[in-house]
């Protein structure tokens, strides 16, 4: 019998891999991709840039990026066989759900382009297929959506960058600089975050060998768990049910006392503000307008009243809170708030399933059985 | 800075939780479900006894198993919405993929019936989440067999056990009793099997308080991975490619000396005979034929081969080889040898689930970065 380990639950703090990808610094409120820090990409760089950096390890010289943009570009075309299903799945239950929808059609995606599984598939290959699945996700999401309103889907735009086509996808009009540079801000800052439980779930399953789809379907069934967290609706949700500035104070300390939590509040990791949080209150502060002047005032009541009713715990606003203020300036709709999260995460996990694939063991733990002791005699 | 736990690559023996649902012990070639011998559960219970064991905790009684089976009913009746997809989810790719048509399948399921997450819903509905994915899987999978096929879908039969009913939507006919129960025994033997991969991926992302085909979908796809194993009709492939028996020897040594592994021997854990196959070859030789003679006949040169080309391996015919040869048996057509395990899988992936839904922990470890010191300079 081999030693068994026993380590904290929940694997907490336990090393299950190494990575040259990203990681958090939630000491020093510093996160970084590659030898970068996250942010100052977010500022200075194209989403397409910052792709490319977690996908090739390091930023493209200007001829890579143009490469790089044309072989997204037929990429992000839906094709013929996923698009004949999607209004289905659009309109699929009482509720509409972009990310199971999203599962459901990069499921069948896997099926129509026959994905190899990772194990029997060269670098050449798995990174093919990871671009493809990176690329077509805001077409089937904004394809989604619009279905689900009752109105066409539009065809992605090969002029367009990746920030400024959700947008254009998503809303239906080719947006202003503005508001495209302050989407691109948000989906760079929240293409990866260290080590989450999505990121692990792609990990674990890409450890088997299995395709990318198969790893990405499993990541956003842990995406949408909620503890996984990364809801920015429900941040602006609390913004309408507080209304009003006099109302910011009774509301925090009746969510504390009934044990509910705050959303977009507190991290996992961050035990300061959240660098992503900073940099969007920044954009919307530039954007400027009363729901920024609001969420301002309302972040810094609940941060002050959690101080006082959670001493020590240091609740800081997360990325969720100024995420769906941004979203909101940028007309997109709330049901589309967690899918462009999903639309810039998506990359962060296949950059984690390629860089897996390069590791030939499976991750497999184990579990103590402390049931009663068998065998039993059966009755 | 919390310390950070190092731990052997691939999580090996690390202990990431309890469970009260089975073990293997690997040394000993024995396997349990609760406290009972999965193999003489296989031997003397049905299907739906051990689905109730390893939901419920404890083995039916008369009135339970009666109600059980009455609740199962109707649950294996596809929803409206999900049949209408189902001949585009068949047909997609140049070759048929029923894990990957599963899944597509169930997570749209998860949309029509709006599956709520774990997290949100009691343990009474995330219970009937679990038996809807269990019922509902069989009829599934069958249906994408016969479509694809071009034959008219089945409906499930309400009078047949699980065992049964099964062979029934996929050949089309009522099997022999000895044929129903090979099948049940069979099924019964793969329904859970300690702390695989598959059933880790399950168990994190049920961890995360996603719903239950969010972690079904996860764990369909580890399945797939190459390393998870779990393929019965890649072992019968081998037994057509090795064709006569004086052939065996060259086969397996040519196999050996070009690296390649010998599908259907050897496993992770057992490191004496697989009591699965064990049981699975009385199985075959109960009913008996030139395919039994011919694969006993192999198996046991092949074990015999390697034990002498891998001295000190231990390496024996795991449960997919004599799996294969029962399937073929009772009519199984090939592409559905692997559907067949999941049919009882998703049972013991379910159970994980629940049982997992009961620890409040998020299952989230962390990983070392060993890339460049950033911040760098932004070029």
């Amino acid at each position: 019998m081999s030693t068994t380990i026993n380590v904290p639950p929940g694997l907490r703090n336990v090393v299950v891999t190494e990575t040259t990808l990203g990681d958090v610094r939630g000491e020093e409120g510093f996160y970084h991709y590659r030898q970068y820090s996250a942010i100052d990409l977010a500022k200075s760089k194209t989403l397409e840039d910052v792709w490319f950096l977690m996908f090739e390890g390091h930023l493209p010289t200007a001829d890579e990026r143009e490469r790089f943009i044309a072989e997204v570009a037929p990429l992000r075309v839906l094709p013929d066989e996923v698009r004949a299903v999607l209004p289905a799945i659009a309109i699929a239950g009482p509720v509409f759900n972009p990310l199971a929808g999203l599962r459901t059609a990069l499921s069948l995606l896997a099926a129509v382009r026959r994905l190899p599984p990772l194990w029997d598939a060269d670098p050449v290959r798995q990174k093919a297929d990871a671009m493809l699945v990176c690329a077509v996700t805001p077409t089937i999401l904004a394809a989604l959506y619009r279905l689900r309103e009752g109105l066409e889907p539009l065809e992605p735009r090969a002029d367009l960058t990746a920030a400024a086509n959700w947008l254009y996808l998503v809303t239906g009009n080719e947006p202003s600089a503005v508001d495209a540079t302050a989407i691109e801000h948000y989906l760079i800052s929240t293409l990866d975050h260290g080590f989450n439980a999505s990121t692990f779930t792609a990990r674990v399953i890409a450890s088997t060998g299995a395709d990318v789809v198969s790893a990405i379907a499993g990541a956003i069934g842990a995406f949408s768990g909620p503890l996984h967290g990364g809801a920015p609706d429900r941040a602006l949700a609390s913004l309408d049910e507080i209304g009003t500035p006099d109302r910011i104070d009774s509301w925090v300390r009746e969510k504390v006392s009934a044990g509910d939590r705050i959303m977009g509040f507190g991290h996992a990791v961050y035990r300061t503000e959240d660098p992503r949080s900073l940099m969007l209150r920044d954009i919307a502060r530039g954007i400027g307008g009363d729901l920024v002047e609001f969420a301002t005032t309302v972040e810094q009541r609940i941060v002050d009243v959690l101080a006082e009713l959670k001493p020590g715990r240091n609740l800081y606003a997360n990325v969720e809170f100024y995420a769906g203020v941004v979203m909101e300036l940028c007309g997109i709709p709330r049901a589309m708030f967690t899918p462009t999260f999903a639309v810039s995460r998506v990359i962060g996990w296949s950059a984690n399933i390629l860089e897996q694939a390069t590791d030939p063991k499976i991750i497999r733990p184990i579990a103590t059985y402390v049931g009663p002791q068998p065998p039993a005699p059966i009755p």
